[in-house]
C-alpha cells in the first residue's frame, strides 16, 4: 500500500491567472505543483472524490435551511482537451440532485435574437446547486473574437457586460471557479487521429474541428485577452496543462475542493427535538 | 479472484408485474434470482457499471445520427426505500450530458393550476437521453389517492391518462422501464432511526415522513391499484425488494442493462472519408 503523493503547491495558487500572466508561457505538459505521476494522480484522484462528495452534499444541505451558498464551475477549451471527462468525474462524484450541467452549444435561432448573457443567466446555479458550464458566455468573446463575428467595440462591451454579471453572481453567493484546458496543437492532432482510429469515438469526429484547428493562434490570442480583461478576485481564471489528462482530473478536483473549503460549509442542524423524534419513530 | 456471480434469472422477467399480481406477496428482504451475497453483489455492480457507461453512450451517439431511441426509468417508492442512492449509482456510470434527471416534489401553485401531466411532459427525454424521474406523475395516484385529494373518477382519469401518456412516448421512441423500490416497515423505522443518530444524515429528517408512514396500507393499496391500472406491455412495472440496498441496486442495473440491450444499439458510423481525413488531420 503505497502512500498518497499530494500537491506540493495547490493549483488554485500555481495555476491562477495573475497580472503579466502569459500563456504562451505555459507548458501544456507540465504538472505544477505535482510531484507524483500518472499512477500517483489516479491514486489521489479517488482517494479525495470523498471529500468532494461530502463538500457537495453539505452544499446542499445548507440550502435546504436558507444558505445561499452555490458553486459554478466554467469550463472552457480547445476541443478535445478533455473537457468531457472531466465533467465526467466531477459530476460522478456528487448527488446528480445537486448537481446541474449545461453544455452551451452554437446559439439556437431564439437564443441568437436576445444578448449573449440571455441564455447564460438563465443557467447560473440555484442556491446549494454546483453549476457546470461546458462552454459558456466566454465563446461570445472567443469563437466570436477569432471569426469577427463581433467588432472591437462589441467585444469591449461584452468583456464589461462579463465582469458585471459575474461580479452579480458572486454578490448573490456564488463562487465562480474558471478554468481553461491547455492542450498542444500537437496533443490535438493525436487526439483527432485517435477518434479516427477507434469505432466508439469515431462519431465524435467532425471535420469541423479541423477549421476551428487552423485558427489555433487566434483562439490562443482570444484566450489571452479573455484572461487580460476578465479576470478577477472574485471570479479568477485558471489555466491547466491538459496534455496529461489524468494531471488535468486532479487539477480541476483540487480547485473544486480549495473553493469548497472557503465556503465553511457545516451540517445544517433542524430544529427539532431529537429524542422526542427518536420516540416517536419508535413507537410508530 | 472470485468468479462473478450473476442473476439466474434476469429481474426483468422476476420482479415484473403480471396478471394477478399481489403487492402483499412481496418479500421486501428477498433477492430474486440472485443466488449470490452482498459482497457477490457488490462485485456484480462495479463489473457491469461499464456495461452501461457503453450502452448509454450508444445510445447518445445514435441521436447525433438521427436516431430516436430514448429511455425513461421511473422510480416510486416510501420514503427512504433508497431512490437516492439508485439515481447516484446510475448517473454516476453514465455520462451526464446525456442523462436528465427531475425530482418532482410537490407541485408548486404554477403547476398546480395545470392538469398533472403539464410538468411530467416538460421533463420527458430527448432522443438519446436517458431520463430518470425520481417521483412521478404516480404521486398523482398514489399520494393523491390516500388522502382523497382526487375523487374516484377523478383518480379513474388519471389512470387513463397515465396510460395514453406512456403509450404515446413509447410510439415516440422512449423505452419506459417503471421500478417501485419496496421496504418493510420495520426497514423504514430502522432507516429515519439512522437518520436521527447521524449528523451527516440528520438535516434529510422531517417529522413529515412519520406523518405519511402512518398510511403505509393506504399507500400500499393505491401503488396496488396503480400496478392493477397502469401496467401494460409497453410500459411494465418492476417490484424490487429493497430492504438490502445492495441488492435493489445490482436489480435496477440490470433492468436498465436488459432495456438498453432491448434497444439494439450500435455505434454510428459517420460518413466520412477516413483516411482522407486522417491524411488532412496529419499535415493539419
Amino acid at each position: 500500500m503505497s502512500d498518497i503523493v499530494r500537491f506540493k503547491q495547490h493549483p488554485s495558487e500555481t495555476l491562477k491567472v495573475g497580472k503579466g500572466f502569459r500563456l504562451k508561457d505555459v507548458d501544456p505538459d507540465a504538472t505544477p505543483g505535482y510531484p507524483g505521476d500518472k499512477s500517483d494522480g489516479e491514486l489521489l484522484l479517488s482517494d479525495l472524490d470523498d471529500n468532494l462528495t461530502v463538500f457537495q452534499e453539505q452544499l446542499f444541505a445548507e440550502s435546504r435551511f436558507g444558505g445561499t451558498k452555490r458553486l459554478l464551475l466554467i469550463l472552457q477549451a480547445m476541443d478535445t482537451a478533455g473537457k468531457g471527462g472531466i465533467v465526467n468525474h466531477v459530476m460522478g462524484t456528487m448527488n446528480p440532485q445537486g448537481v446541474q450541467l449545461r453544455s452551451f452549444k452554437a446559439p439556437t435561432d431564439e437564443e441568437k435574437s436576445y444578448d449573449f448573457l440571455w441564455r447564460i443567466e438563465k443557467e447560473v446555479p440555484a442556491a446549494g446547486m454546483v453549476g457546470v458550464f461546458d462552454r459558456s458566455h466566454y465563446e461570445d468573446v472567443l469563437i466570436h473574437r477569432v471569426h469577427r463575428w463581433a467588432d472591437p467595440k462589441e467585444l469591449e462591451r461584452r468583456y464589461q457586460a462579463i465582469n458585471e454579471f459575474e461580479a452579480r453572481q458572486t454578490a448573490a453567493g456564488t463562487k465562480i471557479v474558471k478554468v481553461m484546458l491547455h492542450i498542444s496543437p500537437d496533443e490535438q492532432k493525436e487526439r483527432l487521429l485517435a477518434r479516427l482510429d477507434d469505432p466508439s469515438k469515431l462519431w465524435k469526429y467532425s471535420s469541423n474541428d479541423l477549421k476551428e484547428r487552423a485558427f489555433w493562434d487566434d483562439y490562443m490570442a482570444a484566450y489571452q485577452a479573455a484572461f487580460d480583461l476578465t479576470n478577477s478576485s472574485a471570479a479568477p481564471w485558471h489555466v491547466v496543462p491538459a496534455n496529461k489528462k489524468w494531471y488535468a482530473r486532479i487539477a480541476v478536483q483540487q480547485l473544486l475542493l480549495d473553493a469548497m473549503d472557503g465556503l465553511k460549509l457545516e451540517w445544517p442542524v433542524p430544529e427539532l427535538d431529537v429524542a422526542l423524534e427518536r420516540d416517536l419513530v419508535e413507537r410508530s
